[in-house]
C-alpha cells in the first residue's frame, strides 16, 4: 500500500510514535514535524536533533525548528501547538500547497489536532491508510524482524536448558542452582539473554500454573513440576526498533491428562491457522476455524460462548494473532474482526486455552505473509515436555 | 495539585500512556478507559485485562469492555472509536452525569476525541491539569525514583570502574579485556548491569570524543584517553515504571586545557543552578542563571547567541532541566519557557557545552523539590578525570 498521492503529516516522537519514525526514517526522543506533500517528504527537528538529522535523516528536505520560527512563535502565540500549526501553515504555503487535505495518524495528540483545525487545515485521521504504510514489511524490514526472531530463540533454548537443568525439589518446586526457580529469575535470564543479542524485552511473560491462565499476567513466584510454564518472549532489536514474538509452553515432568488435551487441541489449532495464511485471507476467517477446533474439542471460546455484557474469563478469549513490526501489536488482527491479509504482512499466530484450575497454554509463531502463501519465522521446534 | 473536582477521561494504554497509569494505577499494555467523575474513578478494560485489573486496579469501579458493551457496538457501528464514545456517554448517563465537561490529556488520541466530540461531549484538553496531577510526587513516587537512581549510581560505577581499569593503546584507543573498548562495549556492560537491577536502558549515552558533542548521540566506535566521555543514563524500573536519570562526564587520562576549562565552566553552572532549586522558582530563571555563567565564561547560549532563524549547533543549546517520573521527559521544564516549581517536583539540573572540536560535557543530578528548599537525589560523585 502507498499513499496514492495522498498528503500526510505526522507530528511525533519517533521512539515512541511508530508513525512519526515510519514516515521520517529517523529516530529522535522529542517530537519532530514529518510532511508529506506531493511524493516529498520535509522533516522539521529541534536544534538538539538537527546535526544528527543531518547526517542520518533519509528525507528530501531537512528543515530546524529556527528555520520554522518555532522558538519565536511559541513565545508569541505563548503556545506551543499553536506555534506548530502555524510554521506548518507557513510551511505549506513555501511549498505551493497552501490549504491541502491533510492525511494524520488516528494517534495524532488532540492538541496538535485542535491547532491545526483552527489554523483552518483539514485533518482526515486515517488509520486505515497509515497502518497500511506500515503493513507491507519491504525486505529490509523482515530482516529486522527475523534478526530479532533469532534473538527470541536463542535466548529461549537457554531458558529451556534451564528448565531441562532444574532439579525438582519438595512439592514439586524447581530447584535451579540450590533455589527455587522463580518467574522472577527465569524472567531474569531471559531478559539479560536478548540484552545480549541487543534486545530489549519489556514485559517478557514466563508465568506457571493458574497464573498461565491469565494471558497479561508476567508471573511471579516458584515454578513447579507437572505444570504448564509459558514463556512469552517479545523484545524490540535496538538498533532496528522492530519487534518479533514467540510463546512456548513447557512442562516440567509429566503433564497431567487434562493438561495434555488442552496442549494438543491448541496445537491443533494453531497447525491448521498456519496452514491458512496467505494473501487475501481474512484474519477473521482464521480466528474462526481456530475457535471451531478449540470449541469442537469442548473447549469454551469467545466466538461460540460470548454471554453479551459478560467478559469470558476461561477457554480460548483473546484474538488469534496481530500485525509485529514497529509495534509488537500492530495492524492486521485475525481476531473477532479481522482483515484480509496482503503480502509483506507479519502476523502472529498464537492461540492459546486458559483454565485456572489446569493452567494455561498458547503456542505463537511469527509469519510472513507472501505473494504465494507464506513463510514461517519461526525455527524453534514445539516441545511441551522439556 | 490536584483534579479540583473536575471530571477527567483518559483511554490510553498504561504501557505507553503515563496519563493513563497515573490516573488509573493499573499498568496494561492495551487501551484501558479511565473516566474520574465526582471524585470517584471508574475503568474499564478488555477482558483479557479483567481478571488482572480485579486483583490489582485501586480503583472506585471496575468495568469490563462487555459490560459495557463496546464489542457489540463496534459490530453496530463499525467503529473502535465510536463504540468506545457511545459506551462513555451510556456509562455517563448511569452515573447521573449525562453531560460533563470532561477534561483530557493533550495527547488524547484525535480519533478518539472526533468520535467524543461528535457523539456530543465537551472535551477540553488540558495538559496543565493532567501535567500537574503527575507533578508532586507522593512519598511512593520519590522512593520509586530514588530505586532507579541507586541502580544508575550503581551502574556508573561499574562504567567507572571499567574506565579506570582500561589500558591506553595506540593513538590513544582504550584496551580493555584485550581489545579496544567501544561506546557499544560500555554502553552494553552499563545496559546489563541496569537490567540486573531490574532498570531498563533504552537510549543509554555512552559518546566520547566530537560524539559527545552531541547531545543526543549515543555513541559508536573505540572509545579514547584525553576525550570527554558523556555517560547519560536514564533507565526505568521494571517494578515501578519510573525513571531515573544521571549525566557525567569523564576522561581518563589527562584532559587537555580547553576541555578542563568547560568541564569547570559546566560544573559551576551545574552548582549554581542546584542552589537554586525550590518551591516557587522559576525553571526559566535558573535556565538563565546557568546560562550567564557559561556565557560569562566564554561560550556561546541560546539565551545570548540566538540567531533568529538559525538552529545554534554548539555552545549551550539545550534546556537546563525536565521533570522525571513516569516519563523520562515531562513537567516541569527548566529553560527559555520555564515554569515555577512546586514541591514534589523531580527535575533534572543538567547544564552541557558541546564544541565538535574539544567536546561534549554534561554534569547532571536529579533534584527534589521540598517544601524549604531541594534534596539532591543523586549520590554519585563529580570527578572527571579518572
Amino acid at each position: 500500500m502507498t499513499d496514492d498521492g495522498r498528503n500526510l503529516l505526522v507530528i511525533g516522537a519517533p521512539e515512541h510514535d511508530a508513525y512519526a519514525y515510519h514516515l521520517s526514517g529517523f529516530m529522535a526522543p522529542d517530537d519532530v514535524i514529518c510532511l508529506r506533500i506531493d511524493g516529498e517528504t520535509h522533516l522539521a527537528v529541534s536544534s538538539l536533533e538537527y546535526g544528527r538529522a543531518k547526517k542520518a535523516a533519509p528525507v528530501d528536505e531537512l528543515l530546524s525548528y529556527e528555520e520554522l520560527e518555532i522558538p519565536k512563535l511559541a513565545r508569541e502565540l505563548k503556545s506551543g501547538s499553536k506555534a506548530y500549526a502555524r510554521a506548518i501553515r507557513n510551511l505549506l504555503e513555501r511549498l505551493g500547497a497552501p490549504d491541502p487535505t491533510l492525511h494524520v495518524p488516528p494517534t495524532m495528540a488532540v492538541v496538535y489536532a485542535d491547532a491545526l483545525r483552527e489554523s483552518g487545515l483539514t485533518l482526515v485521521p486515517d488509520g486505515k491508510l497509515f497502518d497500511g504504510l506500515r503493513r507491507a514489511k519491504s525486505p529490509e524490514e523482515v530482516d529486522h524482524v527475523e534478526k530479532a526472531q533469532r534473538a527470541v530463540e536463542e535466548t529461549c533454548e537457554h531458558a529451556v536448558g534451564i528448565l531441562r537443568d532444574a532439579e525438582v525439589g519438595e512439592d514439586g518446586v524447581l530447584l535451579w542452582r540450590g533455589e527455587a526457580l522463580t518467574s522472577e529469575t527465569l524472567r531474569s535470564e531471559i531478559n539479560v539473554e536478548l540484552l545480549r543479542r541487543n534486545c530489549l524485552g519489556d514485559g517478557t511473560i514466563a508465568a506457571g500454573g493458574s497464573q498461565a491462565a491469565d494471558p497479561h499476567e508476567r508471573g511471579s513466584g516458584p515454578l513447579k513440576a507437572g505444570e504448564a510454564i509459558i514463556l512469552d518472549i517479545f523484545p524490540m532489536d535496538l538498533s532496528s526498533r522492530y519487534y518479533a514474538d514467540m510463546t512456548r509452553t513447557f512442562v516440567k515432568g509429566e503433564p497431567g491428562a487434562e493438561l495434555r488435551k488442552m496442549y494438543e487441541a491448541v496445537l491443533e489449532s494453531q497447525e491448521a491457522a498456519l496452514a491458512m495464511i496467505g494473501p487475501g485471507v481474512d484474519g477473521k476467517d482464521v480466528h474462526e476455524k481456530v475457535s471451531e477446533i478449540l470449541h469442537d474439542a469442548g473447549y469454551k471460546t469467545q466466538v461460540h460462548d460470548r454471554e453479551e455484557g459478560k467478559p469470558l474469563t476461561e477457554g480460548f478469549f483473546h484474538g488469534t494473532g496481530h500485525g509485529v513490526g514497529l509495534e509488537i501489536h500492530e495492524a492486521p488482527r485475525l481476531g473477532v474482526t479481522g482483515q484480509k491479509l496482503i503480502p509483506g504482512d507479519i502476523v502472529s499466530v498464537e492461540p492459546g486455552l486458559y483454565y485456572p484450575e489446569v493452567g494455561g497454554v498458547r503456542i505463537e509463531d511469527l509469519v510472513l505473509v507472501t505473494e504465494d502463501g507464506s513463510r514461517n519465522l519461526t525455527r524453534f521446534p514445539k516441545q511441551f515436555v522439556v
